[in-house]
């Protein structure tokens, strides 16, 4: 008699490297993605017994992601996952749920139109497109895009126990790494034409960074709503976003040690050491007003 | 109006680096943790209007950790962690949920007993501890534990389509970094003793590696599930295990291009290169018959 | 008698995260710098005995980072790390050599002038500066700079053995990350006034990433080649220039297996398999006729 | 007229990821190897014209790397180097020196003799090989392997200046990360044997760790010194060790603030905070009386 059962359970190639070069004349344009395949469905007998009869190899998961690379191409990221979504449950009917999860590096041209490029290095863009057989689910996202305000941050008036030795500031470095992922309202229903994906994600990451910038500060998770807020205002079809923001320490230098004043706004500059460990570490989602809560509190890339 | 509303939130301090010494005359004892904190409560105003009214700064947890480690002492991961998680939730009336993530290292002694430490660099062993006021609830783990069978592994019969070139094989190496968490029973009632987390703790990794070792594989989702099984059928607290198992390739490498046989079972041995990305990715939770699935299905850490 | 004697030896303080902000009204400017100190001298005691007599601590080199920062700025990394180098064997009679090396992060600015800062996350800036008394040698670089030419690279025409299997190409993708350093002749002689480094470094990006663009290449090392004779050419003060260069090979996916063609020039474009290891490392120095070679074989960051 | 001309070049594959297992019965036996390829020579034409009449393809390097795998097995990272440097000087006239760098990751064995192994995760083992045609050069080393004196260790009696600010301290934790490399005099003579490359690795880490555990530091100097100088002492055929050691620092915890006394030898122990960056970085050569000093000051693996 069994003791054990299976419960949630999914399987794919991860981290399949993908570069699409597609050339115009002499101008190329280049797509670079890390893609990630998930499916779940009818698995339990390979986990009892071993019997690979409803397991699409992930091999094959990996060949085709290349093959669609060249069959239907990179429109985008969300839209080269929603097709690959679709087809991994459309193809095998023991599969009943797929989920694709794109990394998209980004380059800049070195000079005009030409088959050139630097890979910019900022922020790596995230896509998420899950599909169960009825609707899909698109999160866009992204990570590792690092934001500093020298100024414009304050942290006071906050709770006291008997560990509490920070002092308060009224100027402060407020710097962090954002990871976001935010969730489309569009489900893929048929009359319904995807939005813009590439322009989407442009107008949240301008929306981040300019709620950044333009927040003054009096505790990052109060940036972190506002930035939240922006996009979902300035998209119609964003029902939630999630973020985890290090806070990424600045400590003023103490400088008396050794008979120095270091002011945050002495004319010569102030001088701050980046720590590495341990950092704050803020997360919540912002809902629009009535949507559903569905992206993970814990966010994950791959 | 408010457009956006604020949904699940969390802050605190990552990845407090403790060490902690204790002489027992020459002899010396060491624990070596990565603690994170993270906090939820009555936390709209600080998102709304940056009021910090409510927050105990995260500078304030981790003093926190590092007093708790010298006033409570660290009897093992999942102890220290229940000690921080109760206290925060109890300590302030506007904080509803405290989880406590650890990270531990291990160290075995050079040479006799004494002062002198080598860090194992096997597995890091994980604890999350979290306490909603009521019910605590632990859940053990370890991560990057790589195991590696060089025979006793199959892989056929299993589904194809069109992009499915992969061959069969009766003989392959199976390899991969055992990320695992496993939840247990015990809620800290106040009538019920904590399980010994140290050799439970042993006890699971045992098993794991034992049941890798021992099953004549077909699939690595088999394989898994008789891991999840072994640590629930030897714990009668553990009530469910999740896996995170990426299939670490080992190719046979093709050598009748310059004139060679390479064959498995050869007398003078066989080559496999190692590949890093893609790798396949299986992942699924193990439950006790009757147990509810409360770990999620993507595994994080800190 | 001792059987072994000490030989070439340095200490100081590692990475050291200095962050400098200097307010301009309300525009603030910023400079992100990781600094580590080294520094030789008459050390034997503290090796043979442990007599520290001689040892400036290295917390002593990491407050002077910091305190430097404030008293005399840091105009480049170049310029900081001749004053701290400068200072080091000025200031302690017993220590001949100091060699500074920098990392320097880029920043954005988010919007116009202003407090708020976006990481430009492309290359990391390095410079290098060592003084021994009576020269000053400063090696500039950088590191972890993506390129990629999607065509205008060909293979062929190699040596052969038995163990060569590879197919010649006459169209390819060429990408590296260049990491690359080079050598300046000033010395920091009285009355010869510094380079600006800044603009030197710019020309020196700018011509390592036109060359890698404008090359029609027939192999990394001829790109490499004219990549650093432009670096020579366009700026005097150069003596010489190394590369490490990563060939990241991209595979044209092999397609037939599926019944697909994946040709390069394909109206529909070609999909590539991005491969992390093994790769090419191909490795040179390029000199100014008649100049020293003085830069390292194997380049080192820290 | 040219105004560059080429300097020292390398060029070959890097991080050939290799694992052999040998069959033994049913007791199996592996060996997981990172080899890089790095060959010199008449390399002038593919830097200046790009032909590559004399560039034997890095790819053949990498099949090389598999096949001698297979053909001659893996005696040692010591002996497999040398097998495939002598090979590329040998095998190719325009060849004039090739280096072999070796990273081997150690498997202990699941359960008693068989086919299931779990990584041990301590210290990489490094070798590295260099064929001039004429001699061999034997390098063999270890990184990663992080050691910690809980006491018998202190610092104090050092230089000051200004900027000195650290209070002395006559029990402190003493940790590093060891990385090392030490030359061997072995010189691939045809009448002299080489050495038990096993053997020798395994008495040098042995006597490294002893040297740390059983020196009473009054600088990490002086444990380094020690280290160094029982390696050459118990092996006659080491003429050189180098080491490079970050002190990590772990920092007693200044507990005062909240009321509590942090003490090293408090009978319910002391609590560290472990540090991340900066750090100390201590790099010295030991080397045998009448040596010669060849490893190069900065350690590099691959």
């Amino acid at each position: 008699m069994p003791t054990t059962v299976l419960g949630q359970n999914q399987y794919g190639k991860a981290e399949c490297r993908v570069v699409k070069v597609v050339r115009d004349g002499t101008t190329h344009h280049i797509k670079d993605l890390n893609v990630s395949v998930s499916l779940s469905g009818e698995m339990d007998e390979v986990h009892y017994s071993g019997s690979n009869a409803n397991v699409l190899p992930t091999d094959t998961t990996k060949n085709t992601v290349y093959a669609f690379a060249k069959e239907h191409g990179i429109a985008s990221a969300e839209d080269f996952a929603t097709v690959l979504a679709r087809h991994f449950v459309a193809g095998q009917e023991q599969i009943h749920r797929a989920r694709i999860r794109v990394e998209e590096y980004a380059w800049d041209r070195i000079g005009g139109p030409g088959h050139s490029f630097v890979r910019t290095g900022q922020e790596t863009r995230l896509a998420q497109v899950t599909f169960d057989g009825g609707h899909v689910e698109v999160v866009s996202g992204l990570k590792d895009l690092t934001v500093l305000n020298s100024t414009g941050s304050e942290f006071w008036g906050y709770a006291k126990d008997t560990y509490t030795t920070l002092p308060e500031t009224h100027d402060r470095i407020l710097a962090t790494d954002v990871s976001a992922r935010w969730r489309h309202g569009w489900t893929g229903a048929p009359d319904s034409p995807a939005p813009d994906w590439d322009a989407s994600y442009a107008r949240a990451k301008t929306h981040i960074l300019q709620a950044f910038a333009e927040t003054y500060s009096l505790s990052l998770q109060q940036t972190m709503f506002r930035m939240g807020t922006r996009v979902i205002e300035q998209d119609p079809d964003v029902e939630e976003i999630r973020f985890s923001l290090p806070n990424k320490h600045h400590f003023l230098v103490d400088m008396e040690r050794f008979g120095l004043k270091n002011e945050t706004d002495a004319p010569d500059g102030a001088v701050y050491l980046a720590a590495d460990r341990p950092y704050g570490l803020i997360e919540a989602t912002i809902l629009r007003d009535g949507a559903e809560q569905l992206i993970p509190a814990d966010l994950t890339t791959l």
